[in-house]
């Protein structure tokens, strides 16, 4: 990596962490220059426009979340260790991320829906991808005879993600100690009543 | 209800609206009057800073909800029915909301949930109020024998509550035909699994 690259990585990480906080609508050129100490003009010159900016920042998370989430559960065995893992990892991930706020594809997600465009192009497919990964990771239980043949794995995949969703509010607005219980508890009873 | 009570009233619901597509932090006196053809300074004096703007929008969209998502369920039947009605009615409510931006509060939840201040603490109390009427209308289906005794009350309106979080998710920003086919499965699947 050229020392260029690695100042827009650095870049992307710190505007990552702080749309996740404030939103992508919030998060201007301007804003992230004064946060991090560097010119406007130079900020410029890497992104080029506030929605080269957001969908850059967007695919910079969705590689922390590859890294992070999904490729250390698909090195999980295939079945209930590695749906477990998905799970697991999520949960780490966000916990990495409280200091800031919380997950930017949890922001993003609502903050998106309604304002058409490059970040929300991006966004939906990203969205879909990780279904996708969900209802894939349901198929393979199936296979090894975790989950029962006739599972929806589409409807699992919406339940599972409902789930994240919960969690994400129940910690982050209502700061719940019970957030994380409540959760385990909900993915314990969606796998219980998917098995074979 | 005087004229400048029934203006102020037109406005809020306006301003409901708005924020539910381009969320609470963007919604600013001036662009609200800019929407409505009125003078900055005439909306300014019916509330007096943005902070209260924002929390009277908060206030007007819980009344709302309470008048066409709980109130109504409970006139139902307590049980089984009354929580049906709770999740049908919620699905009227966000359906009206569509042509704007859906559900008012799934977008102020993670909008505000990093953002310290007055509209963040009404919307606690909200959510708050929300997990509670869910928590209660299940102990009043375990009161008629509907729901099974052992039921973590709590457990259900968090699982309720999430699975409304991924409908919104999956009608909005994936504009997933299914949506509503997996919300009412996830629904159904957590009143059989509830069950006395």
């Amino acid at each position: 990596m050229t020392k260029g690259e690695d100042t827009k990585q650095a870049i992307l990480e710190r505007a990552s962490q702080l749309a996740s906080r404030i939103g992508l609508e919030t998060l201007t050129i301007g804003r992230l220059a004064t946060e991090m100490g560097l010119s406007k003009s130079g900020l410029f010159s890497h992104f080029g426009s506030k929605e080269a900016l957001e969908v850059q920042v967007l695919e910079f998370t969705a590689q922390d979340y590859r890294a992070k989430v999904v490729v250390p559960a698909f090195q999980m065995k295939p079945g209930l260790p590695r749906i477990q893992a998905l799970f697991d990892n999520w949960l780490d991930w966000v916990t990495i991320n409280t200091q800031e706020g919380g997950c930017l594809f949890v922001q993003a997600a609502t903050e998106l829906d309604d304002r058409p465009g490059m970040p929300r192009d991006y966004m939906e497919k990203w969205q879909q991808l990780w279904f996708e990964t969900l209802a894939e990771a349901a198929r393979r239980a199936i296979n090894e005879g975790h989950l029962r043949a006739d599972l929806d794995c589409d409807q699992f995949a919406f339940q599972f993600n409902a789930i994240l969703f919960g969690y994400h509010n129940s910690q982050r607005m209502l700061k719940d100690p019970r957030a994380e219980g409540y959760a385990r508890a909900a993915i314990a009873g969606l796998l219980a009543h998917s098995r074979a």
